[in-house]
């Protein structure tokens, strides 16, 4: 049920494909091309029932359109799951398959990397449509622009809090060592902070700390930890009625997706006078570098566009301030402002 | 549900198109492009459920992908259904927003006139997407080509069961004067025939037998008469379990879709020594006028192609024969012969 479904919010456009051969079941949602083409990566799950994957395509390509929209960019948002078990198929066949099915939509929708698929999935993709980013012959790794982006935004809440954009002599807790954390902590510390690292890996902290001039804490200890920037870069869910209480903090920001286990958090945070900033708005610098690969331009270009996320992030504080609500409503005022100033043409972008 | 759905047998793309303000709410069924771009109509019903919507169109976008392969033409299957009350709709804004989005698909979708859509309202898709049919500049009213088909058709027949093609002294009841009715008795007349017709319209059957030689006869009596040829060319579900035993013929080849009320009923008639004549291959003339509008022609050779469909026609009952089977089983697997004998890419084909 596609109109009817509770995640169903006027989607333009909404495509079951299936091959028979591959044994390929996608969904394609493209919920909102206003800005331009929809971008949002494929995910591959054995989903419980399609329904359960019609709802996931539904939320997530809803969710991209503010995205690419509260980041400025001449992008629609779109998503799209594979149903299967990705040890079940035959991988290269199926992306190929899935790839014609991409160019049916006519440049529409743009897919990338998601849940289950990677660069070499991209690459089959990319052999079949020209509709696809993160291919090895793109940008590279979108990682370390990511974190640039994240490391401009927390500069942007340190301006709001202290008056100030430098982090010298600033106490931040990075939570996560993956790809992004590590690029946050190397910024921050040439930016004058004080990084406190933590991780689930023992061995990630201890070759990090070993490297860098780093703090370390306890993964359950990272919540209660005193600093003036918490920043998640890990799983989703961190900040949750268990952990605010624990929190020691002015500012959350980081480059995980889902910080927040539901949305009222940002309301909580806010009373409790701890700034925080729009997972969706403060990690946008990774859909910023596949954009860029998309729309033309260079790794150099994706870095200063990035930065520029910091300027856009304080506007939306400043929103919230006068607005006396929440960064999150901010932003998602922000962005919806900018789809409605646009004019929705659902036709064949090219 | 698609993937789930009892009528979903791999259709290539099912897309729901959603139009917030003209309310638009639509659903286009892509079964099968392997011989070329899908064909079919557009539909305007005010369904009971989504589902039952979906399994319309899942339903009649497969049927059409039989009907242009049994047709010999190079296309596929498609069609489609807009979710709504005819009479509560602005029209007008409405099918432009239903052009754009047929236009999405990129000709691998061609729409035409079908329930409650007619050829104004293919005139307003038009404006927004070149993959329509049955406009107002397009090749005209394709009934009498229609007509011309069922004709050569009813010829094949009588080459098949009598050794001769020439209608001269056959016997053949037309029930309904609509249209196609109405050519068909024009052209069995010129080809010698003795035609006897009947509607539920009083005045249509008086009307008629005051311009032409034919007899009439009550709509309640039309299945009881004796005739060389029973030919329906009004609703459907026409040929059932009641109305068999009342035949006394030896064809039954008519215009009228869905001419049996169930699929069974083509064995139960051959069982009886009465030839049928699959529907919709003998009334195929009608998609074979549109096709030539969207694949560039003219009306005179839509003409020739429909005269065409006698010999194909004969060929499916030569094959019924041989393998001790119905028509309607030699037709389907005519077609299917054909789209397996094709390479099924489900690309943008332009």
């Amino acid at each position: 049920m596609v109109f009817d479904s509770s995640d169903h919010s006027d989607h333009e456009q909404v495509s079951y494909f299936t091959d028979p051969e591959t044994g390929l079941q996608a969904i394609v949602a493209i919920h909102d091309t206003t800005l331009g083409p929809s971008l949002g990566g494929t995910r591959m799950l054995d989903y419980a029932s399609e329904d359960a994957a019609l709802e996931d395509v539904l939320r997530l390509s809803h969710a991209m359109t503010y995205k690419a929209a509260a980041a400025d960019l001449p992008l629609g948002g779109g998503k799209a799951v594979i149903l299967g078990d990705p040890d079940e198929i035959d991988r290269e066949s199926l992306f190929e398959a899935y790839g014609r099915a991409v160019d049916c939509l006519a440049g529409r929708y743009i897919t990338s990397v998601d849940v289950n698929s990677g660069v070499e999935d991209m690459d089959v993709i990319a052999r079949e449509t020209d509709h696809v980013v993160g291919t090895s012959d793109g940008l590279g790794d979108p990682s370390p622009i990511t974190a640039h982006g994240v490391f401009h935004g927390v500069r942007a809440c340190a301006e709001s809090v202290y008056g100030t954009r430098s982090m010298d002599g600033r106490d931040v807790v990075i939570q996560g060592l993956g790809k992004v954390g590590r690029s946050l902590a190397e910024e921050l510390l040439a930016d004058g902070a004080s990084v406190t690292v933590s991780d689930v890996n023992d061995d990630a902290v201890e070759a990090f700390a070993e490297e860098y001039d780093v703090e370390t804490v306890e993964p359950e200890s990272v919540y209660g930890q005193s600093c003036d920037v918490f920043a998640p870069c890990a799983v989703g869910g961190v900040v949750n009625d268990e952990t605010i209480p624990q929190l020691d903090c002015d500012i959350v920001a980081g480059g995980a997706n889902n910080i927040l286990a539901e949305r009222r958090h940002a309301a909580v945070l806010r009373e409790q006078d701890i700034l925080y900033a729009p997972d969706y708005v403060i990690n946008g610098a990774g859909l910023i570098t596949v954009a860029k690969e998309y729309l033309g331009g260079t790794r150099e270009e994706a870095y200063e566009e990035a930065a520029a996320l910091g300027d856009r992030l304080l506007e939306m504080i400043e929103l919230a301030d006068e607005r006396d609500t929440t960064v999150l409503d901010a932003a998602d005022a922000y962005a919806k402002n900018r789809i409605e100033g646009g004019e929705r043409t659902p036709t064949i972008l090219s």
